[in-house]
């Protein structure tokens, strides 16, 4: 399949747009009638939570995306059989992203649709729908939220940094969480400015393109998390790559984000340190046994 | 000086919402122009900042507050000289709580406004401007946000708990890196819902009065961060004592918030385990030296 030209792009940019509003409206009317916690189920563990509305959000947002692009993949989290990421254009959905947050009436979750094409994120959309915030960029275009141009903060120096890790919430083998408590206690040995956990990679991933994060990691995500993001972050001026500091990957379940290449390269040599980047997929999925199934096929 | 009247209280209310609002007004246009990290200066280390915006809050928020009650004493962040807590009615005032939020202009920042009698708050007024909900409590008279009342989640058991904890930013001694990094560890082996990390204790609080936190706990905090907040959370029916689970006392400088005595009480055991409440105050100026002179003289 040929690669999207700039028109389709807009015309897709403006489906998933819609799509990500409709959403939006959704969550929003939850919030107001204050019943997500009474949807809520587990899924591997007392931690790691689905509601209907996750499931309700992924319906419509996938069929109107279908109906734009009816030959795209699909890869989307509450999808039982997850399709495998090929070359081919592929839409990547986290309907709700944050649900714990979501459950919560938390502001921070949101609505991530990327669009992949040979593996690669080209065009990304967030909508966080209770700051009324909608992020939006393709590849080369530059990032926006509603409507206008966002630039990350171009902080260069962890000691001017705010940073924002994930600390476990489904994942929380004892490797797992003796790792990121280990970076904890290194990034505040070394005067980074301060550390937040926030809980949604979506809503983190944006604050980083707008300025208001200055750097974000974590290990265990999946494409869906990071997808829509990583253009925005891009076109935004920021840096998107492997914990190890190298290319991203969108199936390496590892990702790093700053505001800069040179924060990112201080960052790195923390996790590096840690051996924060050896920590695979499997460590995860080694705490949630019950999850290996939903591991996408790639 | 007597207990103020009813009548008087409602006055008080009314001058601490007029001044919270033209306070966030102020933060608002800040936001707008974008330049308070253009004014950053630092206090005690690097992590420890002020900007022009919290002197010119303050000012603005103290001469309101003076006028309508001026036999009060006044306790206040970025007062020079501050007035010693005794018996008599003090305002105690947070201008920006969450200063480092503010600069990189996170929603989660607000003004911080109480009302304290024999040592004891009775008023508190939270306005997070960026969010626009305004919090208001009188002690007996319940809690609200924007006029409507608010309660605590209620939450009961910690597997569901979603529990707000300070990562330390400005004192970062190995004790107090540790001993937070420590429960930290323990509270992710417990089957907790999820932590979160905001860095404003004021919006923690108004969270867990508001049900999208369950539990909140820090170490290290005054009473211009708390004294507000504990008449929302108790008014809003979570509890607010101190780490050990014992009564909550403004200048002990340790609080625990929680949605229920329930979930109050377990956090408190998990605290006690790590010897969370032996840790003093001296814990937290030994670390940072040149803030002695700041500490309240109470």
């Amino acid at each position: 399949m040929a690669v999207p030209s700039t028109e389709d792009l807009n015309r897709y940019l403006d489906e998933a747009v819609a799509a990500a509003q409709e959403a939006g409206n959704l969550m929003l009317e939850c919030f107001a009638r204050n019943d997500a916690q009474a949807s809520v189920e587990e899924k591997s563990s007392p931690a790691d939570l689905v509601t209907k509305y996750d499931r309700q959000v992924e319906e419509l947002v996938l069929k109107r995306l279908r109906t734009a692009a009816p030959d795209f993949r699909v890869l989307a989290e509450e999808t039982a059989n997850k399709e495998e990421l090929t070359d081919a254009p592929t839409w990547i959905v986290d309907p709700i992203d944050g649900t714990t947050n979501f459950i919560h009436r938390q502001a921070e979750c949101c609505v991530l649709i990327g669009l992949a094409v040979k593996k690669k994120a080209v065009l990304g959309v967030c909508f966080i729908p209770k700051l009324d915030e909608l992020y939006t960029a393709v590849q080369g275009r530059g990032a926006y939220c509603n409507g206008r141009r966002v630039v990350s903060s171009g902080c260069k120096d962890l000691t001017t940094a705010l940073v924002n890790l994930h600390l476990p919430s489904y994942s929380r083998g004892p490797k797992v969480v003796d790792r990121i408590l280990g970076i904890s206690r290194d990034l505040l040995a070394h005067p980074i400015r301060a550390m937040r956990c926030g809980g949604s990679a979506g809503v983190d991933m944006v604050h980083v393109a707008r300025g208001r994060l200055d750097a974000y990691f974590e290990v265990g995500i999946y494409p869906w998390d990071v997808c829509a993001g990583q253009v925005i972050v891009e076109e935004a001026g920021g840096v998107c790559c492997d914990t190890l500091g190298g290319d991203f990957d969108l199936a390496s379940r590892r990702v790093l984000v700053a505001a800069s290449p040179e924060l990112a390269s201080q960052l790195a040599v923390h996790l590096r340190n840690h051996s924060y980047s050896s920590v695979e997929a499997e460590d995860y999925n080694g705490d949630v046994p019950e999850k290996a199934s939903k591991k996408p096929r790639m």
